[in-house]
């Protein structure tokens, strides 16, 4: 009976599943993605607010960080960033861009399921850089593309262009 | 045996507690705290790029949504924006939003413990308008606070002021 009570309290606790997560960070990919196709090309990789970085530049942070977290996250083993263990080749259009996004969407739901349920409240140093636990890391991950998002968002607005609704994430 | 061995399936895959959550909330909330010390008087409630709202209005959306939140969260009664259940006195000075912002902090934190275990996960429909579970909603208010907070990044880079760094969120 005891364990019966103590499961039935654990069991509701849960504040969000693995595949909740998942899907919270995919959405948010989907919004961003809407983003990218809404820039207008010819001011992607160049047009700058404040001195702060193109859209091209920000879209590729976040890229690359989503693209070279999943061998961590699953196996604490990271690539470092300045080994430069998978450099992609530089991107020169929208499309690319695109192209190494959808790849990384894939990558990411692959590479999801293989996270051990144990692996989230493990505290590791990502990238040999961000220390804490890997729940922590996933919503750095997120919480950073939404910031960098965010910031175009603005960009775009200076730019006399529309932005995709903040709030519709449901299209993953 | 069997129950035990399901309870300790259950206890791994806890990907975030109810503390870690609200303590990842109020990390992001001290980091826009400190933006809003950071942002210059003379421009907090005018200046704006791309005809967007200056970054009092965006603060005032992130404050009052989080301010009248907490008790449809804990019970599932909500006020209504449209009757303007507890509209605040408006506020005039950066001094009287930051007495807010720690108002709301307190409130939080007070009313925290008090949200059911079992509540995360209910479906609920949030001021009448955004359904969904509990745990999306709370998403929903972090992550609309980064994102108006990150507009309001540009707006600052643009007036020649320093924010503060987005991956500093240890003072809550």
């Amino acid at each position: 009976m005891e364990n019966t009570a103590q499961l039935s309290q654990t069991t509701d606790q849960i504040v969000i599943s693995p595949e909740q997560l998942l899907a919270h960070w995919q959405g948010h990919r989907g919004l961003t993605r809407r983003l990218i196709e809404a820039y207008p090309e010819e001011h992607f990789f160049s047009y700058t607010l404040g001195g702060m970085r193109p859209c091209s530049a920000l879209i590729d942070e976040v890229l690359q960080m989503a693209d070279q977290s999943m061998q961590g996250v699953i196996s604490g083993e990271w690539p470092s960033f300045s080994e430069g263990v998978e450099v992609q080749p530089k991107v020169t259009t929208k499309e690319q861009v695109l192209d190494q996004w959808d790849r990384v969407t894939q990558k990411i739901n692959a590479h999801w399921p293989q996270i051990p349920s144990s692996r989230f409240q493990e505290v590791d140093k990502a990238f040999g850089l961000y220390e804490g636990p890997i729940y922590w890391f996933l919503f750095y991950l997120i919480d950073n593309e939404i910031h960098h998002r965010a910031q175009a968002y603005v960009y775009l607005r200076t730019l006399g262009v529309e932005p995709p609704a903040f709030w519709d994430r449901l299209q993953v």
